[in-house]
C-alpha cells in the first residue's frame, strides 16, 4: 500500500533556510525506512504510516526548538488507487483485515497516553477524507470516539478539527486517526497543519 | 451550498506579522460577499466559489509583492454534508444541473486565457478530492483535459499536481478545477499550496 506525505516546513524568520536544513537532518535516523524527494515547494516522504508520523513529529520538533514561529503543512495519503506501490511502504500493522473497532479505539488511546513528551507545545488542525467510499461512517464515528477519549484538547472548526498539546501525544493521535480507522486498502487522506511558537493569542 | 476555505499565509521573514496584516486588508474589497473568522492557526473565508479564488489570489499577490518568500496553504471545500449552509454562499454559477462537460472545459480554458496578469509568478500544487462518491471519473477526466488545455505548465507529482505561471491565470485555473467539475451538490475538497519568491531552484 503506497503511503506518503507531501509536506512543507515554514519558519517565519529571515533565517528560514537554516532552520529547515537543520530540522530535515533528523530524518536520517529513520532511514532506510523512508525515502524522500524535495523540490522548491515541498518534500515527499514515502514510508509506512507508523514511520511517517514519528518522522514528521521529529522534523517539526527540531524546527520548533529554534524558538521561531514555525508551521508544517502536509497532505498525507495511503491507498491512493492511482499510485504505484513502493516496497519501502511495507507495513505489518496497517494492512490486512481490521480487528474490531472497540479494540482499535482502546489501543489508540493507550498509545497516545504513553507517547513520549517532547516539551514542545503545538496546535494542529486536520481534515480526514475517504475519497470514493460511502461506507465509512462507523469507522469515522470510531475515530471521533478515540479523539474524545485521547485526553487532548480537541476543538471543532469549520472544515477541520483542532488539537492542542505536546507534540508527542498530538502526533501519536494524528497517526492513529490516519491509519487505525478505515479498512486496510481504503484510500485515506489527511490534510494537516501544525504550528508552534505563534505570537498570536489563541 | 456551504463553500469555504481555511487558509494560512506564511511569510518567511522576521516581519511576518506586518506582511500578513497588510495583505489581509485586500479582502475588504470583497465584502459583503464573504465573511472571515481568524484564530492563531488560520483564517476561514466563507464565500461562493467564484469569490473565494479571486479573494485568495489578491491576498496572495499582496503578500508576494513584499518581495519576501511567502506561501499560502488552504483547505477549500464545497458541499460538505455536515456543514450548515450560509446565505453568503449563494451562487448563481456553481449550483443546479451542470451544462455538458465539453462546454465547461471550453469555458474554463477561455477564462484562464482571459485572466488578468498580475506580474507575480507563482508555483502552486493541489489535490482534488470527491469524498463519498465513486461516480466522478468523467468529471475528473474533464478537469484533466481542461488543465492540459489551459496553456499553463502543469507537472504531475506524487499526490498532487503542480502548476506554474502568473498568479492571475493560475488562480483562475484552480478556481475552475474546484467548481466547474463535479456535480453542483457534490462534496468537493481542494488541498492547495502556493509559493512565490522562493530562493530554491525549481
Amino acid at each position: 500500500m503506497y503511503s506518503a506525505a507531501q509536506l512543507s516546513l515554514y519558519p517565519m524568520t529571515d533565517g528560514f533556510v537554516g532552520v529547515i536544513l537543520d530540522a530535515i537532518g533528523v530524518l536520517e535516523r529513520y532511514r532506510p525506512h523512508l525515502r524522500t524527494e524535495t523540490d522548491d515547494l515541498s518534500t515527499l516522504i514515502v514510508a509506512p504510516p507508523e514511520t511517517l508520523y514519528p518522522a514528521m513529529r521529529d522534523l517539526f520538533v527540531a524546527a520548533a526548538a529554534s524558538g521561531r514561529h514555525v508551521t508544517l503543512s502536509a497532505t498525507v495519503s495511503r491507498g491512493c488507487p492511482g499510485a504505484t506501490d513502493d516496497p519501502i511502504c511495507g507495513s505489518d500493522i496497517a494492512t490486512g483485515p481490521l480487528p474490531p473497532l472497540a479494540g482499535r479505539i482502546t489501543e489508540a488511546i493507550a498509545e497516545t497516553r504513553a507517547a513520549p513528551i517532547t516539551g514542545i507545545e503545538i496546535a494542529a488542525q486536520f481534515a480526514l477524507y475517504v475519497p470514493g467510499s460511502d461506507s465509512h461512517s462507523a469507522e469515522i464515528a470510531g475515530c471521533i470516539e478515540f479523539l474524545q477519549g485521547s485526553g487532548l484538547r480537541t476543538t471543532p472548526k469549520s472544515l477541520v478539527t483542532r488539537i492542542d498539546g505536546d507534540a508527542g501525544p498530538v502526533f501519536s493521535t494524528l497517526g492513529s486517526a490516519f491509519w487505525r480507522f478505515g479498512h486496510g486498502s481504503a484510500h485515506v487522506v489527511m490534510d494537516l497543519t501544525v504550528s508552534a511558537n505563534s505570537p498570536s493569542r489563541r
